[in-house]
């Protein structure tokens, strides 16, 4: 059984490529993305098991899915909407230039996921793993998704399964209002936090510097490690008392969707093999950089690419 | 102002190259199509001041299409719709090789389109015309979409425009039954009515031939002309107390998608240049049989190139 | 654990676009194919939980078999070669159109499987199968991989284990001569055989009709049950003492690289479900036919399209 | 009627991805482009009225050209050619990398327009307009192209039309010697004057700094106002005897073709729209280095997105 | 030196893919082409040694005529035009698909060849040939050209080397009785004649039967050898004072255009290689025959694959 | 004859695009690239009259190298490897970005190239030249074209013609020890080396500065010109008992490959041409910093371009 599961909703991503408008552009790149799938599909190529957990439209857009998060190496267990109204979530991708910003449309409303109910889930999938991890997207997707995120933590906890969180607040999607409350009730909850320092601010209000932002989060809700990433500065974490701090490792952007995903993907890819945090954020920073190289939400990787951008080893041509 | 007015919904066109599948191909072709504003472009290439009115997305898709209907010489009154549920329609299409059919996956719900009032649009643009075209897709779409529908009826008929159906029915939208009902309210504020055979017998519940579902249809509705269309078998048309027949002009099928559409913008921009119903079938034929040649839902063509193709003069190389 | 398990070479193969040329061409479509394992894919879309066995270079090109082959739904057990001399066998294919005929070059010597041997792949994966499948292809790639082919089909049969077997005679690979030797002692432990009337004909010297080649074959080397298969003259199995025919269902080809093995695929997937020969063999010409509508070496479709397939239900456009 | 009215020529252009050659490359991005229609254009999605008045030849490449521009939403009124002799200006652009500039070839000579006549233009566009622009380019097209653009400064002059002009010295349609001669007599003519200081010191002898050298043109021949452009250093505007100065927006550069245009687009619209000088000149600026992060000639962008940029509120991610 | 010595005027050839309109397609094909250098290319790929006179511009475009001659084994003198008009001509193709033709839009005017003398060729590569070809395209393209072709017409002669010709008339250059009145006061300096059977009745005035034009075409210029081509009948030769036929050999036509080329190259390269009349056709039948299957003007083979189409020994899949 | 003859390996070479891995993309770009050919078609897009000795497997993908290499105007003397087992090299490109570096992967064993012996070739290319140059990758191939190496080496040393050697050590080939040896022997029979820092010091043990290995070189072992090169730093030679210095002309990096072999293609170009080597070494610079602005394992260049870099009279757009 996996190692790792993840639960959440992934989308088909259409974007032009770079340089090109999405209103004028022909030939559209698919592929599709979905933050918890990132991070199941990260860690899997740094070899964890790692599995995700969903609901899918019945339809050659649901397979899709399948099959590319098998390609990435994950193991699927996944509710099929076969209902009318049963559908993918979409977003399209505008990569931007300065002084033009990347843009993300989303087409997410109504997606299969939003019916989701943890009785058509494989529980003893989520019961039988090291972490079980979902992020703050899911609860805002619907009620279903939100209560059923409820109920997979629940079921993780009862199984003493470390349960893994990342705000990854979306504007898009719900008020910072109605986040820091559903948050504030999700936390409690809570063994590992990923903590992004605009989220920590924006929605929970803290207003602190990173190092007090982490130890405040670990206060408050009582959770064991809280790691706080700050883009372009690195992250942090705090656990056990102590901080450990963790700087980013220089990368040429490609494309910069999944970065956080990979990072997070790499430090749980880590922790459950059995490395401290120290490490584990280590190959946090190594797989969000090598992310940034390459196009598509997934980091496509291998463990030893991954130990080459952590020793700096990479440069030139080899042949 | 425009000579033919067309109502209805446009959506992005997602498709793979022919002989891949939508499962698996990372780039998809990106156009926009929808049945009356195919109708408009037809007629618009045909030399016809044509016009769409409709409600789009207010963001870089909903431009999409207005760009697109504009580079196809087709007026626009739109109104743009810019709350957080905006969305534009999508269809996915995979052509298929024998023994597949080609496939067609509608995700459409809940389009901007669906909130559409008559008060958003410009009837003056409607009242102005010389014929006002709408489909049996439209009132299909949602309770606001078929309210508008009728009250577009209403505001041509009011101004003497002539009132032009086609039936389109679309299983994937309603049932037979709940199409019916509908078309039975509105085909008695209708001047000139496409009914493909199969949707005439599958909802209407004719089940004659060809000729006298034309009779039929237009005494049971009181209905000036009405065009029956039978696929490869050719169209014919009831006016007048007569039967006019017309052919269809052989046609390698690059893309049949729109084919129907073009034939009804061949006629329409006939009869608007004054042509009787013969010579306008005519030119629908040719517009049709054209349509099969080229990629896309619309008719890209010139009016020297329809009447090539009426008269045959078309083989070989010209250089 | 996987119904069927599969055992055989995946090349990554390269294609110019159809009417381009291989001295011409700059961009290559790839892709990844081999008998075995499109056997093995086409049988999962069936719904076979099936498996492939195989040794690949510790290099990206290793990976991108992986990745292919889950993605198709495939289970993998694979040797892993992370020696200097590691490399995956290539074959080049250009589509001809008449007068021209489609050729391929094959680039697929000292490929890694050359170097496999049975103490390196997971021989409880073959033992808990319900059938095993191999082709005349494996046997001819070097002495190893025919060393591993005769120990797999020990194992199998000592295990209960159907052993499925697929002439697939590849004249650049080996002599006629060679390859009867070589077949003349496998086929004593195979239970099921596939064999194409031109194979049996050139290289095992039955001159016979397709009945009198099933029957003889059956009775020269005593198997149970042995498939014919005529190109477009369809396929017939002898069993039991009874022939059942079964004719080609027609398509248009986009590529018929894979038909076979689609076939294979079918007939292995309906059998393995409890089905007859009868019926298995519809399967499995429903599954070719459709092979043919797409592009690659593998089947893409569902249970669903295939039986619309043998139902003739899929004409026109579904919207 | 359109509030801005550009006259000029507009090409197919044709190019090669970046990185690739003109002399090797197999598929080239094909496009149109032409200075003053791409002014129209840039000005059409700030908000503009804006038409187009040219003359094209009667064939795909013409229509091509109309497409395309009603696709940017600018009106046209164009003359159409159906002489045998009719062409569409051609340009192959190859864009460079250090140490290799980019470079263009011009396959200009003989199009339509060269035989362009005022008396084929619809005068009562020019006549309504607020402001009538054109550029260097026309008068260096042809003796044809050269009255005209005189005629059509007439035209706008009589009826109080602003005449705006842009030097745009092109030195492979003439010498610097011939279009001083041209310059000097159409200067007396202008309203508004947009400057290269390239071209002002190359082509009109003015060896001053760039302040100078504006209100040197102004007083020289009679200019309400006179826009000196610097490339990097930003741009300036001499009016009622005061300077305004404006830098450039820093811009990662995907195309640079076109990037002056969509400047003089960005001022026209907004002086059209009542803006001052100052505020003209910003917009130019953030429609300029908007143009740079978009490929093609043409600035694709909406009134939203160039306030955005002037107000460098669009870094990171949007979702 | 070379064999085959042929002088005309290669073109770049742009064009969208099968199914797409010149008028909207965003990526054009780009190759390039010409009656006499597909002569060559064809004759080449045969194996014989192949030159081609011509005049190109001194910039990329004539450069990638250069690259494109010698990667198909073609021996080039050229002579550069460095002028500011240097241009080479252009020609756009857009394929048709039944009722619409396809189409060829010529932008040939003033090319560089158009200012071509014979002083500017190595005339001694003429000279040292066995056969020189050219066709009726050179003439019409300018009174330069024409008088070029008279002049290598008349080197030819002195040096006794075989003068080749094919009417190859083009409307779109000349009208007939311009042609007309050229072809006769060549065709009495011409030793082998191509002559398609629709130039000789619409050009030469003949009305009769194959056989009987080419009997004619013999006698009334004194022409040692003429092959009258008839599209899908096939071909005929008199020589000698008799008649040999060729039939076509089928092809599935990717792309038309350059067919009667290849059939060409193919006669010339038997012909210098020492076959009779009846051989030569048979190749040029089959060189025919393959271009169809292969995209662009060039005849992409090898003598092995001319064979093999002859002895219709090509079905299936090799392998 | 040639002036510059080159021997050596030419392989395919599959590239996804920049920001795409191996493991995923579905398009490669097919092109064709070798040390010895890359140098040959540098100089001949300098003017040299450049030629390539090889073998070649008689197939698509050997004639695919014929094309290509003529088309960048080298000529070809190539053995054709007409037996079962014949192939041609491959190579894998993935290019980098930080912190990942660029991957080749080579299936470069047993092409025919490891079975060439000088009795295949013809020796009076060689004789006949001014410069032969040879590289060592060859020697590193196989025993034959080891020996091959040597015997051409001792045939130009014979006929006087100057002996250019290039160290190009690959790690993937052989070890530095086996490398050392060999080159040791062969050193004594070279009269131009180029030479790698890198591979001075790592296979040669020189541990001295750039001057002094020139020198030391030089006088290990008898050579007349040694050029020593150290990537961004520029390269220097040393002759005549004098060291040249010559620094790097900065580019913007598309493609990185093939760097080394277009400066040396520019250095002998220049020699041939005869200059002194200071002149030599700016051209091979120049030549180095273009290759870099083009994707392709070749340079594609003019000597104007080449003269353009050095004079740095490129920058901004020319029209
Ligand atoms: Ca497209
Ligand atoms: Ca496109
Ligand atoms: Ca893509
Ligand atoms: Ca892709
Ligand atoms: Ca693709
Ligand atoms: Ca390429
Ligand atoms: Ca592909
Ligand atoms: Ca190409
Ligand atoms: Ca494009
Ligand atoms: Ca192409
Ligand atoms: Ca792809
Ligand atoms: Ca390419
Ligand atoms: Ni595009
Ligand atoms: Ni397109
Ligand atoms: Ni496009
Ligand atoms: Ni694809
Ligand atoms: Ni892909
Ligand atoms: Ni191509
Ligand atoms: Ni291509
Ligand atoms: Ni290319
Ligand atoms: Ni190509
Ligand atoms: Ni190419
Ligand atoms: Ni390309
Ligand atoms: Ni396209
Ligand atoms: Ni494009
Ligand atoms: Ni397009
Ligand atoms: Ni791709
Ligand atoms: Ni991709
Ligand atoms: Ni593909
Ligand atoms: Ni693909």
């Amino acid at each position: 059984m996996a190692d790792l599961v993840t639960f959440g909703e992934t989308m088909l991503r259409l974007s032009p490529p770079a340089g090109q408008r999405l209103e004028t552009e022909g030939e559209l790149d698919a592929q599709v993305g979905g933050a918890e799938s990132n991070v199941a599909a990260a860690a899997a190529s740094l070899g964890t098991d790692a599995a995700w957990l969903s609901k899918l439209p019945a339809n050659p857009l649901g397979r899709r899915v399948v099959r590319s998060l098998r390609s990435h190496g994950v193991t699927l267990d996944v509710a099929w909407d076969d209902s009318d109204a049963a559908r993918l979530g979409t977003y399209y991708l505008e990569r931007g230039a300065d002084p033009r910003g990347t843009d993300v449309i989303y087409d997410r409303a109504d997606a299969s996921i939003t019916t989701v109910a943890a009785g058509e889930l494989d529980l003893s999938v989520v019961e039988s793993a090291d972490v079980f991890h979902t992020t703050g997207i899911t609860p805002a997707l619907s009620a279903a998704a939100s209560e059923t995120t409820t109920e997979l933590l629940r079921v993780a906890g009862e199984a003493d399964v470390t349960r893994s969180f990342d705000l990854n607040y979306r504007s898009k999607l719900w008020s910072a209002a109605e986040a820091r409350e559903r948050y504030e009730s999700l936390l409690g909850h809570v063994d590992l936090l990923f903590a992004p320092i605009r989220d920590a601010r924006t929605v929970l209000g803290y207003d602190d510097d990173a190092e007090s932002v982490a130890y405040r989060l670990a206060d408050d809700y009582d959770i064991e490690t809280v790691v706080v990433t700050r883009g372009a500065t690195g992250s942090l974490a705090y656990t056990d008392g102590e901080i450990v701090e963790q700087g980013v490792i220089d990368a040429e952007t490609v494309d910069a969707i999944g970065t956080g995903d990979a990072f997070v993907g790499g430090v749980l890819a880590e922790l459950i093999d059995g490395s401290g945090i120290d490490t584990a954020l280590s190959y946090g920073a190594a797989a969000a950089s090598l992310k940034r190289t390459v196009e598509g939400d997934v980091l496509v990787t291998t463990r030893a690419e991954v130990e080459a951008a952590l020793n700096q080893s990479t440069d030139g041509i080899s042949r």
